[in-house]
């Protein structure tokens, strides 16, 4: 039942794309190439069950080399893959060095932008919360995901946690946040909406 | 009455904190410095004060010389600011240069750990979702910051936004998420588990 859904929802999202593109009925979406032979829809499925092993084949090669937990990420821009990232947590000590963060900076650095505007990402687990606001910063079009939080929870990841955390209302949350000094932070904000040379993200 | 409420907050934090890291009453925790002849709680938050407007300082300088947005952040360890971080997204085509994150992965660099326990975070405006979370991650302490996710609304930031698109199902949020190959990927998840060398983070 699951994975008719999983189907229905990636077939109705990448028919919208064709729509949406105006790209001819025989041009693979995810992959570019023509498949005129064959149904183009399934085709298109396939390149994205081609994206996802990559990343799942990132997760694992990375975590037996000792890079960081069992995750991979890759970023696809108009059917090909422009970055990859793994889990580098614990080898960089770096605790934002998730595999979706490493492949999105490694794509912005590639494209010389800081947004990835039409890019997917396929990653072998639902982001966390920090890679999901990210995803949102750069603009990312679509998420694939394989495993959900409520797996990663149950191989001792805090992904579910946190989400629960962000819901909460900051004063009754784990980590606890104090406001203060706000009217001199608004200066700030107020210099920033002035500024006729800003640069908008 | 908002700003009764923050000292309120900040000086029930800090007087558990006194309670529970056994320090003497004539110690100042954030500076460190013992102020005997003055009233203890008082100069606590004057160091709370200080951390604040070095957090803003770095927000408005950076905004000024084209870093990018105007948010900046500092990383508190016993009383020592041991990172500085400042928006950095549009001058390094980098959407994740946050001041936040930039400061925690300074902080774990010169810590050589991908936790900062313990140590706090001052920030001009409420991190947004990804900060928020990357916080988590490094298991920082608390949180103090003076804007918030309103004012940087108002200021043209999407963080109220990516807030609100968090906290609803992956169905219905504006960047579609699809799952597919669960399975594969839960097989990772398994060798992960087994695996007799990994670093838990």
């Amino acid at each position: 039942m699951m994975m008719m859904m999983m189907k229905i929802s990636a077939l109705q999202i990448y028919m919208k794309d064709m729509k949406d593109m105006k790209v001819t009925r025989r041009r693979c979406w995810p992959c570019r190439d023509s498949h005129i032979k064959l149904n183009q829809l399934i085709w298109g499925e396939n390149c994205m069950i081609e994206f996802m092993r990559e990343a799942i084949n990132l997760a694992v090669n990375k975590m037996r080399q000792g890079q960081g937990g069992p995750f991979g990420a890759v970023i696809v821009q108009r059917g090909e893959i422009i970055a990859r990232g793994c889990n580098r947590v614990t080898s960089t000590n770096d605790p934002t060095a998730h595999a979706e963060i490493v492949a999105i900076r490694e794509a912005c650095a590639r494209l010389g932008d800081f947004r990835l505007t039409g890019c997917d990402i396929y990653i072998n687990c639902e982001p966390c919360p920090m890679c999901l606001a990210a995803i949102y910063w750069a603009d990312i079009a679509r998420i694939y995901y394989a495993a959900d939080r409520r797996d990663a929870a149950d191989s001792g990841f805090a992904d579910a946690e946190i989400y629960m955390e962000i819901g909460r209302k900051p004063a009754e949350r784990r980590i606890p946040a104090v406001q203060m000094l706000r009217a001199e932070a608004l200066a700030v904000f107020r210099e920033w909406q002035m500024k006729v040379d800003r640069v908008d993200y």
